[in-house]
Order: C-alpha cells, then structure tokens, then sequence
C-alpha cells in the first residue's frame, strides 16, 4: 500500500531521530514552505552555528587577537575537529585532519599512495578510477599520473573489480557516486584490491554523516582502506566550502614517521616544529604532515558545529539509527515516485537495494530533467540537477521528516501532471550547483 | 629631539588617515589597554565583519541556502574580491583571485612558472631564493624542485641579483622579510631577473595592504612580474587563516590559454566549465586555471570586508598615504626605541632606510628576545617572537596611531629597564605564533 500523508506523520511521531532536527535552525526553512532535498550538497545551518561563529569572530579574533592561536585552540583545530569526525568513519582519535578542500587533500593523499608504490611496487604503474566519480576527483587524479609517470584507467563501475591485477598501484574511488548515489561495498573492494596488491583511495564525500563508514573493515588487516578524503560542507553540515577532512592508515603514516617522508605541498604546518623556522622541511610525525598551510579559522568553527550534532545522534540511537533512518526515507521516497509519478517518463537511477545506495535517490528524465528540476525548485521542494539528465534528491537522515518526503513528491507529482515544466521559463539553462 | 607623548597625540590630530582606525572594531582592544602591533600577523577585527559574516551565516546559508551560489554570488566570491585586492597590487581586474592557502597558492604559480621554463629554457635547472624567507615558501620550492628535476639554491639576500644567470629557471621571492622587514626593490629585481632571463615569483603576504605595490613597475615589459601570491589576514585584515590570493602576468595566462595549460591542482572549480561535469579536464581561461576546490564561503565573507576597508583608505589619500604612514610610524618607533631604550642590548634588525622596509620594526637581543617579548605581552603590547632572537613589531598603517608607538616603547623600556624580564616565568618557551 502506498503510504498516506499520515502515515508519513505517524513514522516521524515515532522517529527516535526526530529530535536531532531542532538542532538546525529549521525556522527560516519553515517559513518557506521549503523542503530542503540537498543537504548532500549543501547541509542546512546548525543551530549553535551563529552563536558560535560569532564568538570566534568577536571574541577570539576581535578581542584576543593573536593569542588566540594557543589560547583558544586554533593551533589544533584541525586535528579537534579531525577526531570528532574520527568515529564516523571507524576510525581512532589522530587519524584525521580538517584542511584545505577536497582535491587538495585528495592531491596530498594520491601522491602519498604513489610514492609509497614506486618504493614497494614499482612496475604497478595505473590508476584505476570510476570515469562516472566526480570530476574533480578524476582530474586531480589525470594531474598526478602525468607528473609522476602513471597511467589513469577510467572504469565502469560494474568492471572495477575485474580490472584490479599486478599493474595496478592506486585504486581512488568514491564510495557513493555523486550523481547515481550507488554505494560501493568498502571492505569487500578494499579486500580485493590488497588482494591484488593495490592501494585503496576513498572519497567519502557522500558517506560521512549518513551512514557508518568502517575504512578498518571488521579489523583484519588487509581490510583496512590505505588513504581516505571527504567534504565538510554535505551531510557533515559545516557551511559553504567548508574545509574537507583527510585520513592516512596509520600504519603508512607510522612508516612516513621512519622514512621522513610527507607529502608535496609541504607547507609550514606539516612541519615537524613550525615555529622553529627551519630553511629544512621535516614533516611532522603522524597525520601532521598532511597539513599544509594555515588554515581559515571562522570556516573550521563553523564546520565544528556541524560535527558536533552527530554527539547528539550517537546518544539517541547512534550511526545505525542513522543509516536505517536513511534506508526508510529513501526507500519512502522511492515508492512514491513510482506509484503517484508513473508513466511520467522517470526512470530510477539510484540502486533499489538499501545497501548498494547513499542517502540520496536519483531520477532520469530524458528531456526535461533540468526544466522539471527549475519547476520543482519554484514549488519550493529544493533538489538538484546533474548533467544530462538527473534529478537528484537527498535525504539527510539528521533533519529530513518522513513528511517531507511525502509532501515533495506530492510536489513533483502536480508538477509533472500538469506539464507545468513544459513552460518555456523553467527550460531557460544557468549553472546550477 | 625625541618626540614627547603629546607630540604624538599631535601627530594623531594632524593625520588625514585617523579616521580609518573607525573601521576596526578598537573597543575591546582599548577595554584591554592593548597596543596592538600584529597586524603584520592577524590583522584587527573590521567594523563591518561580524555582522556581514553573520548575515552570509543565518541568511545567506541558512535561509538561501543551496541557491546562494548563484544568487547571492558565491560563485564569483573569488574573482569579485580579487578585483578589490588588484589596486592594492598595481594590476588590473580579472588577474587576482582569492583561493586557498598562501602556500598552496605558491605551490600553483611556481608550478606554473617551471612549466613554463621547461618549454621555453630547458636548460634552466635552478630556483633561486631567499634562504631567510619564510621557511613554508622555501618548502613549496623545495618540494617542487625535487619533483620537477629542478635544484632549489638558497642564497642569502644580499647576493640575490648576483646569483641571476642563465641557468636560473625561476627568482622566488619575497618582497618584504618576515623576520626582519627588509623590503625589497620589485621593479629593480624583476627587471634584472627577466634580464637574466628568468621568471620571478613574489610572496607580497607582508606587502600588500601595507603600501602600493606594484607588480607592473612602471608598464614596461621586462618590468611586469610573471606571478605573485599572498596572506589575506595579515594587512589585508581577513580574519584568521584568511584565504589568499594569487596573481598571474596576464601574458602568461593568454600563452596558456592558446597552450590549453594549467596548474596540477587541477580542482573542479578551475575548469572551463564546471558543471558540464566532463570526466577531462579543460582549464578554464585566464586566471580561472588558478581556481582548485570549493572556498571556504565564511572565510571569504570575512576577507571582503578587511579588503572594502581600503576603499575608504583610498578616498582619504591613498596607498601612498598609507605608505608615508606607515614610514612615519616605523620611523618614529626605531628613534624612540634607539633614545630611551639605548644600553638595553637592542640591536635594530630592519634596515634604516624606510624605502628598504615594510611596515614592521625589528629589533634582536642576544639572550632575551623571547622573554623580552612575553614581558611586553605581559604589559598589554602585543607584538611577536622570531627565533632565534627576533622581537618583531607590526604597524599597520589603516589603525595604528602614534600615540600607541610612544606607549609601545614606554611600556618596552620599562621592562627592560626594570629587569622584569629575567622573571623566571617569562622565559619559559611555548608556541608563539
């Protein structure tokens, strides 16, 4: 039976989670009548973010100035926020850094696994990546091969397994595909790819925040993932540009520790001893050498806050809650559109199976996803488009109601029944992010 | 004769450029007592700051949210506060943008400046730089010399323009020393260096904001420097680990529109077109190529407002105002440390000659230099340590009033006098930023 307007309400009276959304200032959101479906582009504002971000701004920097950097914590910012976000991703506390964006981490990371192959491994020359991951991702990837003398692969998803042998160095992928939201099996392609005698590189920017990433596998060594990058500014809810947050296996950074080695953008606070201003780089120990250079304070504080809610949605029910949170809202989404927007010419994109998907859900229209997208968006119901011919939905298990699930499609379903999207206006073609 | 206090407060009365001090937020400053003088380090807080930073935090993301890219201009955020930057570095708009970190910005320019050689002069093997300059420049070069088959030379200032031959790639420099102030001459340098046949790249983070520089000399040729990059927060007032900014001679970008060349860290947001999502990278024309991830928007925000306080600098006399400030204040600080503080063991480190510094005072002292300057700090006068026995003192010219050297050095000669630096409690070292 396709759930009812109050059935939807009756699952958000009953949602342990519902709680989490008085932890955004949904107010402003509210008085829109929005239905906000992209907080895995952009997270809505967390309610303690204002308060905060002006304190920094006010107190911290207007007041105690320069002192700030020791006496209010900014020097170790980064790795603060690094070990808030340590356990959504089954990881310890000094494993992950807050800087810089996702491509430049993504760069610091790449170069580590490929210098680390040229010692160990030096005949295994490709890099295997997924030709449909986000761009950036593949373009950081192509810069590096040409500088160090590898070749990028790009794979179908289906074939990436089957293209994993012993000429195979570096295997960067996304864990959930920006624009389909089909979710990889971590530990089983990290598995295969030790197997193969790879190094895994994951993107986690559509997996951290909405549903438990284990890079550690269940334990066994070779289920470890090797090097591991992500955004602050999606399901993480830090803000616009949001610094990105960037993982080692510590087991290459304890061996970086014996070798001296770092990374190429060797700026000051990856150093060893910054302050000793030394003409000689000498990388700091552990993940310090993966920073770079001094990072912007107000854009950090604010992505603390965003971090900070997932303390109240481990007391509630933790990452699973979450997950199965994101299971039942995507699924919700799923069937509604195929029962109340049949014959419309949507076509799913997004895997049916829960545990092959993101939190987002995916549909193609082959003419008119960009103009029913604009459509949606003016009945205030915000998703997003992605070239061709996507429309894309996502679902942040912290703050989305089961309501809003249903009164979006109930949205999208007057839009697509009416053609209202045929009116030339929503067809006119801008950047949309 | 040695100006008196009330000599001071005269010269305060007489400067058309107090009233910029207005722009600052100062209250929480005098509430302290506090003689701020690092800003070379962290600007002050700008009036407008808090208040725009909280109008981009709860309306732009928290209301807009998502749609702010377009409509509230984040897209352009970072060309849009390059163009205000540009005058403050003698260019034009369209050819500074603000994007990452100073060290990563240096990592993209001189990257670009050694592809540019290989094709040009392959046989142009060395770098050279300043061995005293701030060590996260010497490490970028470093490392990029070790990737690109290049060898770093480290000279000492003064041989800089001796070492230009033609076996020199790339000139690397920074205009005004961290630790001492040195300023050096651009137009002089940059035209030997392309005399020589090399390309310079500029470090302006102790420059720009502080006086007019210009990239362009006088509009000849040989004059116009090949890149420059530089801090936001210190001059410029943006707020801790503020964004910075990057430059490239416009000749340069032309070539490498026509070559179809960029810089490998290739980001999305340096593409020809971002959201087309082409698995290839294509770098975008013009600066654009310099763009990597998405920015930090918050950070952003901040460093708009420190950047528009120039715009009433420029109404009330200019970036030579400023300048001649700023030789005023320096000035002053050097003759009242040399009379009152004379015997103390204080040997000034800044040359003498003010078109030969920035906007910042240096002095050594053997033994004390740190305890010294915790003794200072103790007394409500904020400057800095450099090791090994730097005391560094900033004046940036938008808000330091004389009045405020004349109190810097009273409260400087009384801990000197008195001794009160040999307390045990100041000696002890920590991080000093």
């Amino acid at each position: 039976m396709t759930k009812t307007r109050t059935d939807c309400l009756n699952l958000d009276a009953n949602d342990r989670l519902a709680p989490l959304r008085a932890h955004f200032m949904t107010e402003s959101v509210d008085a829109q009548s929005l239905i906000y479906l992209d907080g895995n582009s952009l997270g809505l504002l967390p309610r303690a973010t204002p308060a905060r971000v002006q304190e920094v701004v006010q107190g911290e920097w207007g007041r105690d100035l320069i002192r700030s950097w020791n006496e209010n914590g900014w020097m170790t910012l980064s790795q603060r926020i690094g070990d808030k976000i340590a356990p959504l991703l089954g990881v310890g506390p000094g494993e992950v850094l807050v800087a810089d964006s996702t491509s430049v981490n993504l760069y610091k990371v790449l170069s580590a696994a490929l210098a680390l192959t040229k010692a160990d491994a030096p005949r295994r020359r490709l890099v295997v990546a997924d030709r449909t991951d986000f761009p950036s991702d593949l373009y950081i990837a192509d810069s590096l091969c040409r500088e160090r003398g590898f070749e990028l692969v790009l794979a179908d998803d289906q074939e990436i397994l089957s293209r994993l042998d012993d000429r195979v160095a570096v295997l960067q992928l996304t864990q959930v595909n920006y624009r389909t939201g089909r979710r990889h099996r971590m530990s089983e392609i990290t598995r295969a790819a030790h197997r193969a005698g790879a190094l895994v590189v994951w993107d986690l920017s559509h997996s951290a925040g909405a549903f438990p990433v284990k890079l550690k596998g269940e334990g066994a060594a070779e289920d470890v993932a090797d090097f591991a990058v992500g955004c602050g500014y999606k399901y993480l809810n830090g803000g616009p540009g949001a610094p990105a947050f960037v993982w080692a296996n510590p087991a290459h950074t304890q061996r970086m520790d014996r070798e001296h080695t770092g990374q190429p953008l060797s700026g000051w606070l990856g150093h060893e001893a910054p302050f000793e201003f030394e003409p000689d780089y000498r990388p700091g120990t552990s993940m310090s050498r993966f920073l770079c250079g001094t990072p912007p304070i107000l854009s950090l504080a604010a992505l603390e806050c965003g971090v900070d809610v997932f303390q109240a949605a481990l007391a509630l029910g933790g990452l699973n809650a979450l997950c199965e949170k994101s299971i039942a809202l995507t699924g919700l989404f799923i069937d509604l559109v195929e029962s109340r927007c049949a014959g419309q010419g949507l076509t799913l994109v997004t895997p049916r199976r829960s545990d092959e998907r993101g939190s987002q859900v995916c549909f193609s229209h082959e003419s008119g996803a960009f103009a029913i997208m604009k459509a949606v968006i003016e009945r205030n119901v915000i998703g997003d488009f992605r070239a061709p011919n996507i429309l894309r939905f996502g679902f942040a298990p912290l703050y989305t109601r089961f309501v809003d699930v249903w009164d979006a499609v109930d949205r999208l379903e007057t839009v697509l029944r009416t053609s209202e999207w045929r009116d030339a206006r929503f067809s006119l073609r801008e950047a949309v992010t």
